[in-house]
């Protein structure tokens, strides 16, 4: 059973102090409570309360002056929290199957605290045993029971130095030798070094190894995935013929090991290749249960869905972050005002609100989304876990495919760009360590990369799009899917008919306005992409120069556009519902509308090219609008931040603490920073060691 | 005199080595040579190179593995590096009055090198010097033999814990006492802590220190500076009444020290007071060669602008640094292909192309722009110095100032959005802290914020072209400046009836077509700004809310596109002038076109709205022109980095050495790090003390 606090929801969700801060909760237009009761529930609520409590009491949580860690301490540090986690066991198996979502929740939790605590647990549990679990056949399932043990630890071993992208061209080789029933593990240069694998820099015992699979008589039959024993658990040293290190420091997650290794002729069982989607017989032959290869290939990658839904939602929870801090910043730093005595808050600068309030209406409507695709994907999986192969969980696979591709890009984009924007809306203070932007923004920074870097992710989005639109041409297919992302295109002959009608403010103060336009945009985009990618074959272009030829100003902007129609529709919906406590509604209406204009209007140029849009008015009225609605948001955004911030101690910024007491936040733990006061250690190379001016000239 | 690097242009410019890059490099349209002596001219070339090979040299500028430095280590080090350059001497005095460039390159070399070494040096000898020497007499002078020797250490003491941008609130106080001749420095509460001051940390001995000046009878003169001693030079302790520590770790450039400092009624002799622009009398009268506070205020910050001009140049080099890091990679990456076997260079894809190649234009267009704003201010301050105050003087000031106030937040920010595109570029390898762009990244961010945070310094910018609307409007005043970056406006009737005319890619391949349509929205912004502004007005606003509510959509972009239009048009001359070597016209003439049209197509929405543009394809001749010039670039993309970028040992990252062996040097630097292929120190504590699951569980 999952612990839980006690208490009733005043013990769940105290008051907050009283302090500079109160200004704006007392102007609030809602209550924090019931929204924070209402968007997670209260078993989350008490489930995510728990875990943070625990890290706050426990000490080897208790935050350090990593200033001053080096790489090894900052690991050895976070595999120690790593571990721990385990003694806590804040979800059991069967909670995993019971609530999903709390599987979230704890990486969540974990990352609002330090991201390379939750990836370095996130890559052993989930990505390395969900590839054994879901890749591999019973007799693998001992992994799975090591793993969660903590005897082994695993990492995920697909990229190489040299691919990364197109990992059709990974170049490990595993030959099957059938004389001794084993696969032999080979990289035939360092160049095919496998490399960037979370954990497998110092801690990993175990990896899942993608590699090009060699039968005796010649024939290869792609990449196939294979658990290889790279170290041994008793004492943390490689296994003969693994050459595996740790690739060094990096921008961020400093305290996860990414490291690197090479196999020189590794020989492992014949039952280490995980075998779900293609087998060896120990004599030697090879067994499908996929027609051609391209369809194993797909399906033997496909648990990388997984992965980016993952990454949306810890995009998200960056942004979350983020915007707490810059905006409680916000309310309580004071800066110019209309006489020389009266300073304001530069939370009540229109420039301001405009820069960070649609960064806080995106953190709710894409946590909104996060989650509600995650459930989709969770629908999905116990459907194949069934061995459920229905055309409709073949079309369900595809369509979250395509939304995940579009949806992690959407989303740490969205968040490396807002926490940009926080940092610099922080002035000087933002770029302070402590208070954290600096240390989201390059945790985040990778999620636009790895799982598929976003840009060529984005092409599976537009794919799958216009090979929609291919098979209506074509054989007159309906536009319809599973969770019926596509069914509006059935219209689209109409839809590009239609113009932006909207001539007042008040009109486009509902997120109904923009839903029209992004369906006029997404027809446009689909239809002007079609067109190209004709016309590019026509002239003469291959399919592969023909499809990069048309990215930059058609499939890119399309599968991004298609993608934020998906969330602000489900978005719109959500608040939309009947559900919504009335208290709520009025608050949930303005994000679901702030967030749709702030996104519609970076197509405006598309928008007015393609005459959806025409004369000054609309674009006028899009502007007036998105900051009407930022007025109306700015004495509610105190108490927004409230239902979506952690605690204090998770969140970890002087400046973005709860009370609001910025500076003498900031003062205190300015002073509590080691050696603050002290003289420089080498201070005599400045008293007594004085240069001698010109003294090296004569040595330029 | 400068020392020399001796020998022809052959020793100064060598062949780079053989390698994967030379393809690209045999497929260039210029001699990269040719160019780099073009645009950087021999001499500068010379001195550049005389610096780097000093500090390739000296065992103490060895790169080292700064991951495990600690705060202290690498402050120590950098205060020795900062030392060192003073033994090299690199650029006396003289040298400074006959070449003011090389004050510039001496600071872009040390910074391309290190950020920290180069912050240290300039805030040492530059801002502190130019403080004393610009705000200071005679008697002041003594302070800078001082600092040139490194007898005492300088910083810059403005900024307070709660104030920044409004610099007229700071609140430290000097009370003048008559009875000792003495100022009493004050901190009122620690809210009014000196913050942020970069040296004060650990090193400086002095400080200028900004503060409010309160005459015996109680009268308030406003802000000025005054020479306070904070440590001993002979112990480096603080002096009596003086608090000063260090702020602690930043987002970057952490071998400066940047710190705070609380006086309690610290006594500074009369003659401290730094007393060109308002003086006290021994007796205690005050003095001003200024009529009134608001003047006085405008010209004791004047200096401010230097510290803009500064950064827009300190942007440009790091933007420079990472688009050649980038582009190298992207040359000799390879990834996907037409077939299955073979593979083509990222660079190769005009996604790729459309990524980077307009930062690497913007690299080149910004840095030309920035060089000669430079040599601008520098002959605006001759004058000053000559006493010259006749009008155009003056209006040279606004100018400048107004050019830097905009200039620092274009290049800041397309460096650091550059940055983190060129990261995102080259993938998980850009992720790699040994690769260099997260330290570009974080070492930039702070440009968009110090010396005036950019959305704040936007506003200096608009007000000015708004002043000089004002003034037409009610004097019939004509649009003209010294450097005459508004004289088109006094068409801006006519200009406003203008609209694109272009209709085939062709017609915008030169920059005259984004010229053109960038003086329209010019005319456009600033017409919509005023009519706005005074809308607002007649609302009922007061001139603080007004103007505040004229930003989001007006203001912020007149100001933003006059800058753009600015830097277009002295890019433009520069590379249309007759001067410009035959075979170098038409890549600069590209360069010019690309950067114009790229930042242009960013105001396409407003092009639409104000009818500049109408129908499909003025958009869409825009785009292809875009993607015509980066095709066309692309094999010059290389040779263009080779006349940028510093040599390997100062540009420092394995995936951007100029012989291109990408993975090589990647793999080989990755082996020398320390600890690579070690096991963890801390190995029993996977391999002994095993986690008991869920032990804790019962403390939740």
């Amino acid at each position: 059973m999952t612990p839980t606090v006690e208490g009733g929801p005043e013990a769940l969700l105290p008051d907050f102090p009283r302090g500079p801060l109160h200004a704006y909760r007392a102007r609030a237009s809602f209550s924090w409570k019931e929204l924070a009761l209402f968007w997670e529930g209260e078993d989350i609520l008490r489930f995510k309360k728990t875990i943070f409590s625990a890290l706050e009491s426990d000490p080897l949580f208790a935050h350090s002056p990593e200033a001053q860690l080096s790489l090894e301490k900052y690991r050895e540090l976070n595999f120690l929290r790593c571990r721990r986690i385990f003694e806590y066991d804040f979800l059991s198996v069967e909670d995993v199957f019971r609530s999903p979502l709390k599987v979230s929740a704890l990486v969540h939790c974990l990352g609002m605290y330090d991201w390379s605590l939750a990836t370095k647990y996130l890559l052993h549990v989930l990505v390395f045993g969900s590839a054994v679990y879901n890749s591999g056949s019973e007799r693998h399932f001992k992994y799975i029971q090591k793993l969660l043990n903590m005897e082994i630890f695993g990492c995920f071993a697909l990229t190489e130095i040299s691919h990364g992208s197109n990992t059709k061209a990974i170049r490990t080789t595993a030959h099957y030798d059938p004389a001794t029933k084993e696969f032999i593990i080979h990289s035939p240069d360092f160049e095919a070094a496998k490399f960037w694998v979370g954990n497998m820099g110092k801690t990993a015992t175990h990896a899942v190894v993608f590699a090009q699979l060699h039968m005796p008589g010649g024939q290869c039959h792609g990449l196939h995935p294979f658990v290889v024993q790279i170290r041994d658990p008793k004492t943390l040293l490689p296994m003969p013929g693994v050459m595996v290190g740790d690739i060094g420091k990096k921008l961020g997650q400093n305290g996860l090991d990414n490291g690197f290794a090479m196999f020189q002729q590794v020989r492992i069982p014949h039952q280490n290749l995980l075998n779900r989607t293609g087998d060896v017989t120990p004599d030697g032959s090879y067994l499908s249960p996929f027609k051609d290869v391209r369809q194993r290939f797909g399906a033997s990658l496909g648990g990388l869905s997984l992965g980016r839904v993952c990454i949306m939602g810890m995009s998200v929870v960056n942004l979350q972050l983020a915007v707490s801090i810059a905006l409680r910043f916000s309310a309580t730093r004071r800066q110019f005002g209309p006489t020389e005595e009266e300073e304001v808050p530069v939370l009540e600068y229109q420039l301001q609100q405009w820069r960070l309030l649609p960064y806080l209406a995106a953190a709710f409507a894409l946590d909104h989304f996060s989650k509600s695709l995650f459930l989709d994907l969770v629908e999905l999986q116990q459907g194949l876990q069934g061995e459920e192969r229905s055309a409709r969980q073949a079309e369900l696979a595809q369509e979250i495919h395509a939304l995940a591709s579009a949806g992690k890009p959407l989303a740490s984009w969205t968040a490396q760009q807002g926490i940009q924007e926080c940092r610099e809306a922080c002035g000087g203070h933002g770029y302070l360590a402590m208070n954290r932007l600096g240390v989201l923004r390059d945790d985040n920074d990778p999620n636009c990369t790895y799982e598929g870097d976003n840009n060529v992710l984005l092409q599976q989005t537009s794919n799958y799009l216009l090979g929609l639109l291919e098979r209506r041409v074509r054989d007159g297919a309906c536009f319809q899917s599973p969770l019926k992302t596509v069914d509006f295109l059935e219209a689209y002959p109409d839809i590009l008919n239609q113009r932006f009608t909207a001539s007042s403010i008040a009109d486009c103060l509902d997120s109904v306005v923009p839903l029209a336009a992004y369906e006029w945009l997404v027809c446009y985009l689909l239809r002007e992409s079609y067109q190209k990618l004709n016309q590019e074959k026509r002239s003469g272009s291959n399919d592969f120069e023909a499809r990069n030829n048309c990215q930059v100003y058609y499939c890119r902007p399309l599968a991004l556009a298609f993608m934020e129609l998906t969330v602000v529709r489900r978005f719109h919906k959500y608040t939309h519902q009947p559900g919504v406590p009335p208290p709520l509604r009025a608050v949930l209406g303005r994000l679901s509308a702030l967030y749709a204009l702030w996104a519609l209007s970076q197509h405006t140029a598309v928008l007015y090219q393609g005459g959806y849009f025409s004369g000054e008015q609309a674009g006028k009225v899009v502007e007036s609008a998105i900051l009407t609605l930022c007025s109306q948001l700015k004495d509610d955004a105190v108490a927004l931040v409230d239902v979506i911030a952690p605690p204090d101690f998770v969140l970890d910024s002087p400046i973005g603490r709860a009370d609001g007491e910025l500076y003498k936040n900031l003062w205190s733990s300015i002073l509590q920073g080691s050696n603050v006061l002290d003289r420089a250690s080498w201070w005599p190379e400045f008293s007594y060691n004085k240069p001698i001016i010109g003294r090296l000239k004569s040595k330029l």
